[in-house]
């Protein structure tokens, strides 16, 4: 089954439009495993406490997520051993069997696009030909290169999902994004746009298709144009939980069958408690609860608004 | 010393306008590797592999190179193991006293280009505190996400260097890079300007900026206009080789003092030699020997562009 069939049937089962993002940061991580990592610091150690996190949270929130979106990185930033406590997570996800959306944001043409699908997309080592531990069902790409930085990434795997970049969330997004053609719309319209055309050929019985997009939940407006011109792409929408103007966006993101629209939350599920209040040695149980909390009401806040 | 004074004087010292990329692609290795390999198809053995194909290229080329500019993709797509033995070039290239500039065409914002940035540019673990054994001088980045996505990482080392793209070389980059903005300018020159305004305060004693760009070889015309609107900036100049309308772009390319631009080969020296002519156990030598020539014609060939 292609990624979007895949991804909207799980959606569906859990009535959930949540996207659960996996972003370690030390300095936010409970006090207990702080101190742990400050008595022995050793990679070890390290790549341990950062997928025993990632693993609470997993267990905690796998009942509302359609999905988890690692953010590369966060992995990166601590070398080695962070890509192995990467590694340890996604094997994890797989035995759990929840969908990936690896968030890298890779971009690069031809041999080296290839190489970044391998990477992340690619269902088999290509050495060794065993199960590649970083397969991830859908991966974030910048479109910035044209076709020759977006067709090789669907080429690795025929089932495979990307997401490119088309209106980011940050305040200075703009400055490019939204800058106007000589033929009238913006840049964003315009890789929209180059979505569908990407899109168009890989398009599944859900009626959405493999090339997705990333769109900040903090331009309604913008985004009722967005779904205009990519009626079949699915929108990843991260950044800001599900408060305020983005629940507007959302609504109008979401298409006519009103399951095209994602909402990503990180922190607020993640950092909800603060270090100093997982500081004793059952921090995995109080953080269990309060992720699980958080996340079951970004789910239903989500839901509420197809009511 | 910031890395465009500390660039600029090493392809001064070196009399070379020569970036040899490092991305090592199996399928084109050494025939000897290749079996090794096969007879012991371990990770420690194919991590073994790329760093003996590194060195062997870094030993021959240091004395033609200003730097040396792994492209990520090709060692992310082996996993782990590549990216050990990209950690082991990387330590060797440090060693060596060679710069590095990372192509990773990383991108995001805030917290997640801090990440990056740490990861690739920092001097020190972020927990350890030891020697980051992935520091690089330089890393190529991806400017669609504007100034969120680029100041970042100019803050985690005040004296690291970046390569915005700008105008890439594949044939489809103009599908969004050529379109014309409303202003009268391309997307490609609008990012040229905006290359100038992120690096205007990182100008050092050389002239060139913090903030470079990434430029392909194969535009004559839009290489001279980028160059005007970013007098400061490094060009970083990809895909080619030295030959053709690719030297009419570096010339124009290179600034009032002609050494603002700089070509990148990988495949013309890594892979100048087919994998059967090297499946002896002497293939060291024989690599070392070609890859030596091919690195000092490509350095002697853009020298001769300035006599």
């Amino acid at each position: 089954m292609i990624f979007p069939d895949q991804f909207i049937a799980i959606a569906k089962k859990k009535k959930s439009r949540l996207i659960v993002g996996l972003d370690p940061n030390l300095t936010q991580f409970p006090q207990f495993l702080q101190k742990q990592l400050e008595r022995h610091p050793t990679p070890e150690r390290l790549q341990e406490v950062i997928f025993q996190f990632n693993r609470t949270i997993i267990q905690s929130t796998k009942q509302s997520a359609v999905a988890y979106k690692p953010q590369l990185a966060f992995y990166e930033q601590y070398g080695i051993p962070g890509l192995l406590a990467l590694e340890q997570t996604l094997i994890y996800l797989q035995e759990e069997q929840q969908l990936i959306i690896m968030d890298g944001k890779r971009n690069d043409i031809s041999h080296s696009a290839r190489a970044y699908a391998q990477a992340w997309l690619g269902k088999k080592h290509p050495i060794f030909g065993h199960t590649n531990p970083w397969y991830s069902q859908a991966l974030t790409i910048n479109g910035y290169l044209g076709s020759d930085g977006i067709l090789p990434f669907l080429e690795v795997e025929k089932t495979a999902g990307v997401f490119v970049l088309v209106k980011t969330s940050n305040p200075s997004s703009g400055e490019l994004q939204d800058l106007q053609l000589s033929s009238g719309e913006s840049i964003a319209v315009k890789m929209a746009q180059l979505v569908t055309k990407w899109g168009k050929e890989e398009i599944g019985e859900s009626g959405y298709s493999r090339v997705g997009m990333v769109v900040g939940a903090t331009y309604p407006e913008l985004t009722a144009t967005l779904r205009q011109h990519a009626p079949h792409a699915l929108f990843l929408m991260p950044g800001i939980g599900v408060q305020g103007g983005a629940i507007e966006s959302i609504v109008r993101a979401s298409g006519k069958d009103q399951w095209g629209a994602y909402a990503n939350v990180s922190r607020g599920i993640l950092y909800a408690l603060s270090p100093q209040e997982l500081g004793h040695a059952t921090w995995e149980n109080t953080l269990r609860e309060r992720s699980l909390q958080e996340a079951e009401n970004a789910r239903e806040a989500l839901q509420n608004l197809y009511k």
